[in-house]
């Protein structure tokens, strides 16, 4: 029987834990689950009878140390800042390991002694990332296998509500952490490159320099660039594509509301709001408008937004912005935390809500003289709050991985991205039986 | 005979040392000047009797050591970074000192050990700050000793050219660290305080929230909000004022021009331009524009400005912005390098060129149940380009306060800003005699 140690049952881990014990019986497997929280791990396991829930700080590398040394594989779900202490146990302990995280650069400079010791780390088997590597690198091979010419990459990705629970003019809920959803895009400048000339927008226009996709079926979407999409070329083999774009998806019409909010300041989350605790929406919003007697805080936002091309504030309205009855009550906050305070208690998913996982890759390429398009969509629908689309397109691909890594069916040793063959075929084909299908369309241009 | 050690013969220096070796004779002092560069100091010093010039590096501990020992009164007019151990050694060494920067959190905690120790520790002692100060609570006390009630305090200031050198179409050129004015507002949100609403305005709003103000005999001239207006209410004694504001003066129209390189994100600092050695202008602008065919860079930057209500391009065009012709040949560079290497070459100020320093405070107040106004503002123009007007705002008051100690007129002991009544006095007096007037304007409102 082999062991599987499972670090964080999380949101995200729900459907991975359903499939690792789905799959259990049939592969000889037990599933141990570690969480700080002994009650989610059972409610989780749900007295699987290959499922052990244990409960130990998972940080603390004495008390972790012997369940990694009896297990066969560890699946990190832990905080990315956490995976590299585990990477080091599991080096030293030599045991293989599985992140959906982004690589740091601490954790690929164990590349050469991860390979050494026979072992597989494999990082970034999401959804994104994680999918939008594997579905990319499928089509970029083929288009290569073809001797083609790949000479534009443009890939999207948003995280949605499902067109039934899509009820709020903003056609947007939080279906992941707000505090994300309300920093997206600050820090650093977007860089993309578009036919070999280099492009950066900083944060200021991110919500403003939108490419417009459609999705059959599913309506019109918007896509905003996000911080770094150079180094994508590296990693897909396609070093020298004069054109490279990375996006988030957002219905039409979001990304135009939501600038407003960057434009006032009420993202920064940089400095203390004097008084934060005393604060309604209204004041709040006010203090980021000019002083101005004998006109009202919405006729002076109305002002303001008209400069941005937003003629309507039926949206802003309908979010309370204006409401001066009742104080946001936080202490010592930024303005990006007032304003997820104010976003959550709108954007929260209702009990029935599902959300939406959607992405698009475009390709443009050169092929027996022929300049050709393939645009590549997948839709993924969450089946309820808990087998989320979110945790669908992480779970799968992860525990499918599990499998592949327990059933020796990967050859590749270091620290690993899903972009080779022998690891997205199987994960994508089997991906397809749990709904992950991409859709592809072709055409000569 | 008095010994006074002057630590840095930069610039801002010159009327410093020519001041204080004027005063030398009739005083008894002994000035003792020390830079990196022996030539440097020996050229300021002009073989004058009373000055000895001296070369180690005051930032060595050891070398300085003795020197400081020795004086009995030090000026640092080194980087402010290093005023705290220069500061440190003062105390140990029980010396007076003076700096023309403004106090650090670290200075400031020195001052219970200063006063202990029956020292002074002048700082923020220049123009801005120093100047600002003095004139502004020379005011506020005048105000108070009436019993009126001061309800609203705007002040600016700006280093800008003398009428008869403003001769490019942006009306500016760099009298001061060009560095800085790329950067100027970045990093922290401008917070001020308006009719007791507490007003905020990020970066990227700054320069298109704008106060008009007219100097007599100088013309028009517009206010940007400086970062911190709130921390002046405790300074000046007024922690209850409804308002208070402060900004920095620059000619009309020159925000709304500079407004759009912050738009385009061409004074971002915080990343590394692909190729930036290969860059011409006219790509490192189009880098920050969208990719159209079939248009012009220069059109696609008039659309741009268009949003933010600049109809003409002819000051970038006379920048060279759009030049194609030249590269800029800065390794690694950030966006902000590569713009102030282009405004350098146009905005330097020619041989015969002379600066000139504007500030203007403006208080409101209710008096013997009036509402009065008061507009107090001064104009200083640099002689030439050594004794500037940067550079006689800096040196006069340092100098001056210089003498007051020595010649045991302040009272008052600790680490000390130049808000009371001994220090401001005697300086403002003096400073009249150096052509820096403020003229005041009053009148019931």
């Amino acid at each position: 029987m082999k062991r599987i140690l499972l670090l964080g049952a999380g949101l995200s881990a729900s459907t991975l834990i359903k499939y690792l014990l789905e799959q259990a019986d049939e592969n000889n497997w037990q599933l141990r689950v570690v969480d700080r929280s002994l009650d989610l791990v059972k409610s989780k396991l749900a007295d699987h009878p290959k499922g052990v829930a244990l409960s130990f700080n998972a940080l603390d590398r004495n008390e972790r140390w012997e369940e990694l040394q009896q297990a066969d594989l560890i699946i990190s779900m832990l905080p990315a800042r956490f995976h590299l202490e585990i990477a080091k146990d599991c080096l030293e302990l030599k045991k293989n390991l599985i992140t959906p995280s982004y690589v740091s650069p601490e954790m690929n400079a164990l590349h050469d002694q991860v390979k050494d010791a026979d072992l597989i780390f494999m990082n970034e088997i999401g959804v994104d990332p994680g999918i939008d590597h594997m579905s990319a690198m499928r089509i970029v091979d083929s288009i290569k296998d073809q001797d083609g010419e790949i000479i534009g990459f443009k890939s999207y990705c948003g995280g949605l509500v499902a067109p039934e629970s899509d009820t709020n003019p903003w056609n947007y809920k939080f279906t992941w952490n707000p505090r994300n959803v309300v920093l997206a895009a600050q820090g650093d400048t977007a860089r993309y490159i578009d036919r070999h000339q280099y492009k950066y927008i900083p944060y200021t226009q991110v919500f403003s320099r939108l490419d417009n996709i459609s999705v059959e079926g599913y309506g019109e979407f918007e896509g905003y660039a996000n911080r770094d999409s150079l180094s994508y070329r590296h990693i897909y083999g396609l070093d020298e594509i004069p054109t490279i774009y990375r996006g988030t998806l957002r219905k039409s019409g979001f990304c135009k509301s939501w600038n407003i909010f960057i434009q006032l300041g009420l993202t920064d989350d940089s400095f203390i709001l004097q008084d934060s605790e005393n604060l309604t929406p209204r004041n709040f919003l006010n203090a980021f408008l000019p002083f101005e007697e004998e006109i009202t805080v919405e006729a002076k936002f109305l002002n303001f937004c008209r400069k941005w091309g937003v003629d309507d504030i039926s949206r802003y309205q309908w979010l309370g912005l204006f409401d001066d009855s009742v104080k946001i009550g936080l202490k010592d906050a930024t303005p990006a935390q007032v304003l997820e305070k104010i976003l959550v208690e709108k954007w929260v998913l209702g009990p029935q809500d599902k959300d939406m996982l959607v992405m698009v890759h475009q390709f443009t390429y050169l092929l027996n003289g022929e300049r050709r398009f393939i645009e590549s969509s997948m839709v993924n629908l969450g089946d309820d709050q808990i087998h989320t689309a979110m945790s669908k397109t992480v779970g799968y691909p992860v525990g499918i991985c599990a499998k592949l890594i327990l059933q020796d069916q990967i050859t590749e040793r270091g620290v690993l991205l899903p972009t080779k063959p022998e690891i997205y075929n199987p994960i994508l084909d089997e991906l397809e039986a749990h709904g992950v299908v991409f859709q592809e369309l072709e055409k000569v241009i």
